[in-house]
């Protein structure tokens, strides 16, 4: 069995160590704040629940038995193949631990940041063996959306690329490989070009938040549930993604060349989203939307492994 | 029971018709070309059969007697509340038929354009009534995603806008109202922003074809079948969407400043394209998976239905 290093014991943290745990790794847990291991028998529970879901056959006993809570620092650094660091999203407390985890940790350690903007490059910066480190950042929730977006720094060496990608798809994530650094990498560039034109759309007067969020999920997002914008546009034409962009390549463009404003995202604007929202959901139900949100990513996983269309079918 | 009078009978065309038949409406069918009727049989089969995957106990026969084919330009004018035209998506063509539409229809009867890209204020140019004119753009594939957004030009009236409204609401559409003329309305534009950005991400080396669509389908595409942008982000963060947007804005602003670039989609790229995705899928396995896709449409949305998430429920 071997045995991965998990650094930050929050929900990030906790959701790679069930993750690695139910894939038959050892997970070993560091937190430099022990109150962080109070919740985790709770915390547990509620993201198994959402497992059990896909999974009705796991074995929740099994994973417990691979995770070992309060792991001192030096613990999750001996002899582990890699470590997930996933502590505060901060430039400089990420600087600080990766010169301690790469003092510690056995030199073929994979030293891996789940940060999802900051890039390996600055947290690595004063590494000696920049070669080992990568972001690797998931997507949320990261229970049950294993997902993870590798990427290196130009010191970080092909070999540690293509280990770290193996070892994640062993560990059943939906892994890519991002080739340079960009700020945000894949997910959150794709998310924040649709987000910015959301904003656009709503400030702009176009639409209500109401109607632009029914057009995401009572349209575009149906298909995003099981199909990417290069496939859909394969689909989309007769004689497939050539001829579908040729089609509409124009009026792409055109969009193109519009939807290139920067929001302002002022306090007042912002406000005024948080008004409208709240007039759809109250504040104190938004703890049981988000129990029905992971309910339902369960749901459409599980109808996608019946389907042969989730994670291990490619 | 209310007619109504649908315009063009191709794919489009066709989803209308079942749609509104199913929901109680007469749809009297009109196609200048009558070859159209000749598949029309066998386009209802296959369009029947994705639908009874959402509700099992639809009745296709009442569907097919509410449906009259090979009616005259001068029957679908008749007594109809709407006129749905859906023929082939060119200024000139739509603009002669509207013309016809308007000299002929009863004087109530709404006149709404299927168009994707057109608008309507060029597309009524030159008709009289031009108050009783609408886009009513339909999504893909239109019989198992039944949503329409709804845009008058200047001279549309409110009351105009407001009845289509209900009556697609009452023919169980997700219907969406867009205040002003935008080229791409909102479905259009949200797609547009992430299709630019996956080009971008693809043609810039920054990931491949089959990576980006994993981010899409394995990782933001499974909320986004449930969740708009607004409603996620509001449950991004522990105090709601303020509290999300104002943590992240400077993230995403960023990002806004760098995608800005319009994507030259040349004739070599788009070959290039062509090529990685027949790697990924053969031309002849195309169909197949146009009919997998539609499937899984309406496995998701009966899904959506069991747990209340559906079009009916908000």
């Amino acid at each position: 069995m071997q045995n991965i290093g998990i650094c930050g014991a929050g929900l990030i943290g906790a959701s790679w160590a069930i993750g690695f745990a139910n894939a038959g790794y050892k997970s070993l847990v560091y937190d430099n704040n022990p109150d962080s291991f109070k919740n985790f028998e709770s915390l547990f529970d509620k993201l198994i629940k959402d497992l059990l879901i896909i999974n009705p056959e796991l074995d929740a006993e099994k994973i417990k038995l691979n995770i070992k809570l309060n792991c001192s620092i030096e613990e999750i650094c001996k002899d582990t193949v890699l470590i997930q660091e996933s502590i505060i999203e901060d430039l400089e407390e990420k600087k600080k631990i990766f010169i301690t985890l790469d003092k510690l940790a056995s030199k073929n350690t994979i030293l891996a940041s789940s940060s999802s903007y900051l890039l390996i490059s600055n947290i690595s910066e004063n590494v000696v063996h920049k070669q080992r480190c990568i972001n690797a950042h998931p997507a949320l929730p990261p229970h049950v959306v294993p997902f993870v977006e590798v990427c290196g720094s130009l010191e970080t060496s092909s070999e540690i690329i293509q280990s770290a990608l193996s070892l994640y798809k062993n560990a059943n994530y939906a892994s890519i490989i991002i080739n340079k650094e960009t700020e945000g990498f894949v997910l959150n560039r794709l998310q924040g070009a649709l987000l910015n034109e959301a904003v656009r759309l709503h400030e702009g007067g176009y639409a209500s938040m109401d109607d632009i969020d029914i057009a995401l999920k009572h349209a575009l997002g149906i298909r995003w549930a099981f199909m990417g914008p290069f496939e859909i546009m394969d689909l989309n034409a007769p004689e497939g993604i050539k001829d579908s962009f040729s089609r509409y390549k124009k009026g792409i463009q055109n969009l193109a060349k519009e939807q290139n404003s920067v929001p302002e995202y002022s306090d007042e604007y912002l406000s005024s989203l948080e008004n409208e929202q709240r007039k759809r959901l109250a504040y104190s139900d938004r703890s049981d939307r988000i129990e029905k949100r992971n309910k339902m990513i369960a749901l459409i996983r599980k109808l996608k492994l019946e389907l042969g269309e989730d994670i291990q079918n490619g």
